[in-house]
This record gives structure tokens, sequence and C-alpha cells, in this order.
């Protein structure tokens, strides 16, 4: 077994569940960027026990304080559980599957740091914000898996995340790097088992789109104006803002010829209705003046839309504005 | 005089200069809302000394610190003026001019509260932003002037307001009011003479929507980006989308016969290279959680779009951002 895995023949789990653990080595997965949603994955993975979880972060304290309390999750879900933590690339294991979790704007650093613990078997899926990470990441791992996530929460205190909204993710081969449906569908198994709920898709072109327009008008709004995401969706004019930005994102992905996965307004709606206050995580990043990953959101589907001529003046317009938000951070008082 | 004034015949000052100020009440000017802009024309004109002037502010600790000190203005000119303040209208005198420099939100209460201090032969000139405020203003005064003012500043403490960007102050008849030219002529006059340069119309629609397209464009993008006005106007992206907003602006006047007093781009360019860092006031409102002026800017701008069919959508998703931004404060957190 040990041999064949090293050769590039990974054993297709889902068929070799007799296999026992002890015969090889565990299967291993890092999540890279393990903030609010990659501390949700490393939690449920970790929980679940299936495979040995890794979370690499740049966030000391963070890390800190899981190698000492374990991490925390409170909201729709609560439980504490250890695992694998550290900011220092060396010290992680060879692993069989990678979950960048990164916001957009970090991924190439992110993925450089930590590219030597995947080999040419290994797969690296983002369930990242935007469209253009798996690009990014393919520049250093042979497997590339595109994925697109639901799950919302946000950091309450070092090793301490709040599971705001529960949803699913897609996965599917990102189409350049023709990764093996085997790997989409194992990793989609061991997730699902977890608690996190993925469907495998031969194409997860259309539930990225879907999400990425859910985002490209739900964030903006939320950090230019502060609302939480039902008192957006609630408030008249901004859910018709909301309205608006996402026909223009629909018409750029139908003249793309990708099949959207569901509405977005639906996505909406179901976080609206979600229990508590959740802010975008835009939003999020605006109250702590980082830099926001808008260009990954409403900057792609002004740049697609402007491939394909489709006119997307609100996108641009929300665009600017967060852009000039950002660039304000640069001045002095 | 005194009979013929009563008698609703007031002397052409412009033409009867040679009258003594002792053969009849001295002129008295009242000065409604003595926020920044109201403070710049209430010191000028009590610095001319030729009238007399009134400050009515509710705001008490500004009221008061000009009864003790005077009023201070720093910036493009710096002196301090002794004038006559009051919170309480019941001590006001009757004057022969008002001019209403309140926020455009508070033009009906400050109206009510002082229109009895206005006769018949009063005219009441309004120097506020957007449009709507002449309406408001003449159902409680016979004769009404249209006023546009470009100067800006912002509160610096009681009884002192920094003079941020100087610039010209255009009035004219409101319509409906049939005031007379000479009305507007003999204010003009005072103003210009008091150092705020003020041109007397008999059409002041142009120049009152350059300024509400200017507005309408630079104070929600500065309020969302927290840009300073030169910023903002230098920084690609955002200096843009003035361009855009006030292309939308322009078409809606020329669709409404209105003739435009310049290119509203003009006094964008006109900011962005005054010295200092002026904060539009919607930004000023905004740092300090009041309801802005939207709805007499963008707003405005977006309903006469509706009626005369000219699409306005970057002038909605503004309101709508500010709107949202409203709405926010009402909220616990």
């Amino acid at each position: 077994m040990e041999v064949l895995w090293r050769q590039g023949k990974p054993p297709n789990r889902s068929e070799t569940s007799e296999i026992s653990s002890a015969s090889r080595d565990p299967m291993r997965i890092c999540v890279i960027g393990c903030g609010a949603v990659g501390s949700l994955f490393a939690a449920h993975l970790a929980k679940a026990g299936e495979a040995e979880v890794w979370a690499y972060d740049v966030w000391k304290g963070h890390v800190d304080a899981i190698r000492t309390h374990g991490l925390e999750l409170s909201g729709a879900e609560n439980f504490t559980v250890p695992l694998h933590a550290t900011s220092d690339p060396e010290q992680l294991p060879r692993c069989d599957y990678g979950i960048v979790a990164t916001k957009a704007i970090h991924t190439r650093t992110a993925i450089a740091q930590v590219a030597a613990i995947f080999d040419n078997n290994s797969a690296v899926c983002s369930v990242q914000n935007g469209v253009g990470n798996e690009e990014i990441i393919a520049k250093y791992v042979r497997f590339v898996i595109r994925g697109t996530t639901f799950p919302a929460g946000h950091a309450v205190a070092p090793g301490h995340v709040a599971f705001d909204i529960q949803g699913d993710t897609w996965i599917g081969p990102f189409e350049p790097s023709h990764t093996p449906m085997t790997k989409v569908v194992e990793l989609a198994g061991l997730l699902t088992r977890s608690g996190m709920h993925t469907i495998a898709l031969q194409d997860a072109r259309g539930a990225q789109w879907t999400k990425l327009i859910f985002n490209a008008a739900t964030n903006p709004v939320g950090a230019l104006t502060s609302l939480d995401h039902g008192s957006a969706t609630r408030f008249g004019p901004t859910g018709q803002l909301f309205e608006d930005l996402i026909a223009e994102g629909k018409a750029v992905a139908e003249k793309l010829g990708i099949r959207l996965h569901g509405d977005p307004w639906a996505f909406v709606e179901k976080g609206a209705n979600a229990p508590g206050q959740h802010r975008a995580s835009m939003l999020q990043d605006v109250l702590a003046q980082r830099q926001t990953e808008v260009d990954f959101m409403n900057g792609a589907i002004v740049e697609w839309g402007a491939k394909v001529g489709v006119p997307t003046p609100l996108n641009l317009a929300l665009w600017t504005l967060i852009k000039g938000l950002e660039h304000s951070w640069g001045e002095p008082e």
C-alpha cells in the first residue's frame, strides 16, 4: 500500500474502506488559513477523526490557543476539539489533501509557503471566496480542486470561532489540472461524514459563480452600510440593491455559458433567515481596516463582464467604493 | 419711510443709498441654522456692519460661545466678530431678510420656529444643499429666494468654524413666490460687500442644479469611503465614479430644460485644489451618525429622473447605501 501510494496510485478510499488504517500512513489533511471558515473545516475534520488534521495559519495567537486548549466552535454547533496547528511550514508533514481557506488576497503567499508538503498525488481544494484562487494554487500544486462553501462564521477570540451560518460545500476538478474525480469524491465523502455536507461535481463552476454573485452583492453592501446580512436583506432599499447586483452577475455568468447552481437570491434569503446577526466577511475586514477580497468578487465580475461585453455598472460602483475605503486607510489623518 | 416700509413698499436700497440709517429701523438679517455654512454668512455680514445680524441655532453651546466670545472663523480667513445669537425664537426681532442654512432635513422645523419674525416685506433665502428647500420655506414666508452657495467649512468647536473652501453664491427669485428682483439684488449686494461674493440671477435653478449634481457625486462617495474631497478626486476609481454620477445628473437637468451654471466637474476640481483636506458635509454627518441630506441630493436626482424618464442607477445605488448606513445606526449592536 505504502509503495503504491508513493508511486502515485492512491487507494480509492470509497472503494477500500476495508483497508485498516494501520496498513498505511494515516490520511493527512492540511487546512491552510485557519480563520473563520478554515476553522469550521478543521474542527469538523478533527472531530470526525478519519484523518490527521493540521491547521496552518500565520495568526500565532490562534495557533497557540488551538495547541493549548483545542479549537472551539460555538453557535450553530458547540464543541472543542484538539488538532495539530502551526505557523511554521517546516513543521507540516506531507499531506494528501489541502484545503485553502485564506482570504483570496493571501492565496499566493500561503500556497507558496506550504507547497512542499504536497506531492504529485496530493490534491488541494480552494474553499475561498471569489474566482481566481484555483489558478494561483495550480502554479504550485499538481491537482487542484475547485471549491465553494457557504458556511460562515467569525473569529470570537484566539482558538474560538463562532459558527454563524450552516451550508453546503460544492467541489469539482479544476479543469486545467485534470484532477481525477476519485479525489474529488474522496474529499467530499470525508467532509460530508465530518458534518460539513459536500457535493462532488464534474463541473463546479456553476456553484462557484452562484457564491461569487451572492458574495458580490452582499459583501460590499454590508461593508459600506455596516448592516448585518439579515438587516440588509430586509431593509427595502438595500434588499433591492442586492437584487440589482445579482442581476448583473447572472447576466455575466449566462454570457459565459456557466449554469448557476441555484439562484443566488435563495442564498441571500437563507442567510437572512439564519439565527443571529452575521456580518459579511468584508464588513469584518472593513471594521478591522484589512484589505478586502473585492478584487476577487465585484472586480472579477466587472473583469469577466468586460471580456464578454456585459455591462456591470453597479458592480463597478461597489468595487470603486470599497477600493476608495481601502485607499482612505493608507492616508494620514 | 417707516410708513412706506410697513405698507409693503420697501425702499430699493441700491437706489436709495443716500437714505441715512437713522431715518429708519436698521436692516436686520437672521441666519437660520448657524452651522458651518451659516456661520460663514453670519460672520461676514456681522463684520461688514451694514445690517444687524442675528444667528439662530438650536446648538446651545455654539450660541453661548458666540454670545460670550464672538464668532471665530479660521482657515481661508481669520477673524472673530461679535453678533447676536439665540436658540430662542422669541428673542428674535422682526427681520428684513432670512438666510436659511440648516441641513435640508431640518428646514421645515427651523422655518416653522422662526416664521413669525418675517412679514410680507421680508425675503428668506435658502443657501442649503440639494433641491426642495424653497418649496418648504414658501409654506411659511411670502417672498422666498432660491440660493446656492459653494463656500464650505466645518465646525471646530463651539463658536469656532473653519473656513475650508471659498466660493461664490448664486441667488434668484423662487419662481412660485414671485419675489421681486430688487430684493434679490439688495441681498446679493449686501453679501458681496461683506466678502461673500454673490451673484443675483433671474433664474437661479441652473446654479442650484450645478451644485446639486456636484453634491450628489462628492458627498455620498466621501461619506462611504471616508476620503476627503481632494483624495477622492485624485484617486482614479472614485474620481471616475464622480464623473459617472455627474453624467447622470446632467442628463436629468438637460431633460428638465435646466441650463447648468458651469460644469459641476469644474467645482470638483476647484475643491480638490483648495488647501487643506475638506471632508464632505455628508462624511461629517456620517462620522457623527447624524441623518444625512441624501434625500435632497441623490434622492432628488433619482426622483426627478424618474419623472422625466432619465435612468439614474448610480445615484440610486449611492442613495441606497447611505440610507442603509443611516438604517444601521438605529439598530442594536
